[in-house]
């Protein structure tokens, strides 16, 4: 018996199950378009093999190791590294036994969907993982990953990868893309702009950043006009090497659209160090804005994250650090807090802003009759906790009606688990056919439309939000 | 092939499309009540054809223009008229093929299978309306508002309706309705006392207008007991014209209850212009509780529809005014907002109160659980964004089980759209159907329940709702 | 023809109605475990008969009266006794007839579902009530009541109960708890150490109840170590008529984790009757982490029931005091309330807070991203107004992607109604079962798995959370 039904979240109605299928037949094939995402362009430029399973599917993946921490194991016994540098577990076959042997947990949640997907179609294995299947397991993985065809070139090709983005801070040198440029391989590996340590009043040794910041683009950064044109040098540097698009991870959606000189006193006080809460969030929120009109100058697609709360747990946070699981969602108000970007450029029909929300409440109240009335505004897919079945059918009976298809921007996999690429953007296109086909048996699409719309949900609104 | 699928909305599920049809054969054809709604009275004091297709079916439906704007088509070329009187297009073909053009946008929309229903059921039409199909679409609708049996009067009959309330403000002269009234025609149009302008301090002129509600009405509505004495006047004058309710588009849902001192000291400020933001809600809030009051005296049903944003874009707002398809909706709550007047009158029987919201999140957490206790809350049905098959699917879901049928109000179809109306009851009354269906489906409501459930949803409960 | 659909709750879709079967039926039968509910002690402690169909059915069960009052029925009519010690209905019949009369007003919600499973499954009833057959149900009800077979101990047998936990508070002596303990009765029916009384600054005589708990313990209550001790004290007590578990009854989900010292000053404050609604919110917060220290030292599963506005009603509250269904959900912050607690002590493994919520919209947002990371949390099951099929699915829908099935604790039916217990989990382990079925036939889930987890979900999870 395969890990994976053929007809998997399509609806066990003959009918509905029938044109969902066909639906999905007409763009399952289609190449993977991944605009963005948090792929180490290192794997790219070395391809060098992925070291063994647990430093491939488990300790780079917050999703699976956080999940096994809810119930009690440690963090060090995964292998997560500690900032004291003190011991944690270093052998990755104990480190696979343990995720086998909790394997259970994952029943009904997508990583069980993503990574039974990758176990059977990257991997073709086709018993279920547990405690009795865990060596047997590792040792198939483990002999795949030594085989040339399983080197991150090799996989990125056989994935169907027409174009991956990465993300890459402002102050990052994008070596790897240089080596991939350089080297000659047809793959598309682009990079994206991603200024948090450089706009975030907050970020650890933000002062320090701008000065990085000035050396690195020759503009005297810690001025206002200076700070900007470093942002420019940097924007024209990354769209160099492919960069279509910047990202902004806050952890509001507030924007400003402050004089000069205000921003500039706020500028000030975020390098001296003495801002508010308030006032940081000003900052950030007046930098999204002007990040918009820098779009107009450039082209770049701007993507705004936001609403997650990160490292909740104190003691988390002193002993491993960032991105270990414990980022939380908030309540986000978009009406407010989007407004004053949108008086200053939401009108403009040449910029696209995508929105992106980890709270789900805002989609039908906020953002679809945002994004039903403003040319600049987008909805971007369902974000990490919601890129699910459920997630995707939330999103699309909530926004739809009020927005139509064509103000939302095509799937993202947002991911740094590169084997579950494929499984992301199948679950996406089944989710979104699954959408369809009830659309079309409850005589609210056409066929005709049907196939156009999952055509465009798959491929072609990515692309055209992305520029790609 | 028809436009519209004879088993639209009922589930592809044999068992569940074939109750739901049953239940539906046993209310399709009753007589629509529309309780609430903006159609312009003088479409039936003066009977005269209506313009074009565009003026009839574009121009006037933010609905429609906005999810055109949304995708970069200046409000301009669709013939919205500028406030400082600059040009716009004029030639109604020309706004018919951008909207034909574009029509691919609405896939999945309410307002796809409204202007649908339209076209196949009020205007006889069955090819998809395309760019290439324009000509063919304006040419065969003007035609048909050239002919009597599409005029407005002609029109209101083949629809079924048994009564059509229209919404004025409290200043309106109600010459149309007058003309109505004398004109002998057998049509039962109704208006519905909006007070609005003479209530929010916020609102543009507000001296001015209650200098003219103190004109109107001989009462000296500078002072609060001549204020409130306007209001009770008007009241019955809309009374005489046929108002069975009030209606009050409040930005929050919050009442106050204050000494009649305190009340007025907030109405001078009002008057002079000086309320803060906060006191301007206060007010409005107070005038709720108020009207709360006197409806116990004249027996009208009160509708709150609150929480929605008004022109959210400045440039819009400047440019074209008010009602640009730019309201957007906001947090809402009504547990604390309401107290206050629930506090003074919420036990009172014979009161009813109805409930409106565009924030979702309210529906089981708030709005339900009060309408299931206190005896002069009822639900209005889905407003704004949300009357369509998802909306009412959601309110149903959300709603029913914490506050059952008979403590909500039947459907609103509140349009602008004349030609919209049959289509959104049909849309409202499958969409109940279906999930009504549901519950009979899995053992949650008898058949013979069912079919009086059905019946209350489609006419009696707005019928007992607003006196009808 | 039966009240109850031997399929109920399951889709009308073969397939997915022959899974949910076949799960339902290996579950259908394992005895009930009822960790969180209000049942009276003394029933069992005295084993007398329920006096009549009303004051069982109808008295007792603020769901059903708050739907007669929400439609007009005073809550005098329905026997409601009135603090003033008014008049009230004292005629069981009347009321029944009342309640008969107005039966329709429960089509489609959970208690109809409820009370036709208890008048079928436990009466053996199988005509419809209506006002035509109020009288020969009365009769027949009131008969079965006269039957040893109906006293509450036999039922308890009958409903195959293998433990019911009722609450208490904090100063309450437990006699009948002692009564059932020293009667030789094989029924086990624990206790909950519920300390509102003395917790919450704002409870009614909080500073009497403070000497009155310093009595009782022989502790100096008033002094912060004192008090602490009382709690320790009572909280042995409690466990000694078999408490597992300590519950919260909070406004709000705030916890604090202030120095002794500040907490003292807070407490004495509150002893003081001097607390702003801002300090008493923090007392209660402070004493949520405390009560967590707690746990950790004498194992006590603490679960928090927060968000519940109480008594919105002045007027019911001053005629009819508290829980007289005017009890409104408030929205309600977990992410940023329970951070001080959880940074005390929501990484040990050793601890279990059980979350309940009364606004869904915290399900995906909050509470699975939380109890998704920390190893202290876990999900209670929806609660009071989402009890039901619908809310039972909305909450596996938004929780089980993020945080699976084995960080929730299975059901609780949290009532007051005896009869109403059985009906109430039949509900919630068909809820279950048809959504596992769901998970089956659309590829998520294999059936070997979703029989474990429909075992988990019916019994083994509220084992395991309670400790039972």
């Amino acid at each position: 018996m395969p890990l994976t039904d053929p007809d998997r979240l399509f609806s066990s109605d003959p009918k509905l199950r029938s044109t969902a299928r066909s639906l999905f037949e007409s763009v399952e094939a289609l190449p993977i378009l991944s605009p963005h995402g948090h792929c180490d362009p290192s794997w790219f430029a070395q391809n060098a093999r992925f070291p063994n399973p647990a430093e491939l599917l488990v300790i780079p993946d917050h999703y699976v190791f956080r999940m096994l921490v809810s119930q009690g194991v440690p963090l060090t016994d995964l292998g997560i590294s500690r900032i004291d540098g003190g011991a944690t577990e270093t052998d990755p076959r104990k480190i696979w036994r343990l995720f086998a042997q909790n394997f259970h947990l994952f029943r009904g949640t997508p990583s069980s969907m993503w990574l039974n997907h990758s176990f059977e179609h990257v991997f073709g294995l086709d018993m279920p993982l547990s405690a009795d299947t865990a060596d047997q397991y590792y040792d198939h993985i483990d002999d795949k990953l030594s085989q040339d065809a399983f080197r991150p070139r090799a996989l990125f090709d056989a994935f169907g990868i027409e174009c991956l983005a990465t993300t890459e801070g402002a102050l990052d040198d994008l070596k790897s893309h240089k080596t991939i440029k350089e080297s000659g391989w047809s793959g598309r590996v682009i990079t994206t702009y991603r200024p948090d340590a450089v706009v975030d009043p907050d970020f650890e040794g933000f002062a320090a950043n701008i000065e990085a910041f000035g050396e690195t683009t020759g503009e005297k950064a810690t001025t206002w006009i200076g700070y900007l044109n470093a942002h420019r040098k940097r924007r024209a540097f990354f769209k160099s090497f492919g960069a279509t698009a910047s990202d902004h991870g806050h952890p509001t959606a507030r924007t400003e659209n402050l004089s000069a000189s205000d921003a500039d006193a706020l500028f000030q006080k975020a390098l001296a160090g003495t801002c508010t809460v308030e006032e940081a969030d000003a900052f950030r929120g007046q930098m999204l804005t002007e990040m918009a009109k820098m779009s107009l100058e450039d082209g770049l697609t701007i993507q705004i994250h936001a609403g997650s709360g990160r490292n909740h747990s104190q003691q988390v946070f002193k002993t491993h650090g960032r991105d270990m699981g414990f980022d939380i969602p908030t309540r986000t108000d978009y009406v407010g807090g989007l407004k004053p970007l949108l008086d200053a450029v939401g009108m403009e029909p040449d910029l696209t802003v995508l929105l992106f929300t980890l709270d789900e409440t805002v989609y039908g109240r906020e953002l679809a009759p945002l994004a039903g009335a403003y040319p600049s505004l987008k909805l971007g897919p369902p974000w990490w906790f919601f890129d699910s079945f459920e997630g995707i059918k939330r999103f699309r009976e909530a926004t739809t009606e009020t927005c139509g298809f064509y103000n939302t921007a095509g799937f993202n996999d947002d991911t740094r688990a590169f084997c579950s690429i494929p499984a992301r953007h199948d679950v996406a296109r089944r989710s979104d056919c699954a959408y369809l086909a009830g659309l079309v048996e409850t005589g609210r699409l056409s066929m005709a439309d049907a196939l156009e719309v999952a055509h465009d949900l798959a491929y072609g609104l990515a692309k055209a939000a992305y520029k790609l």
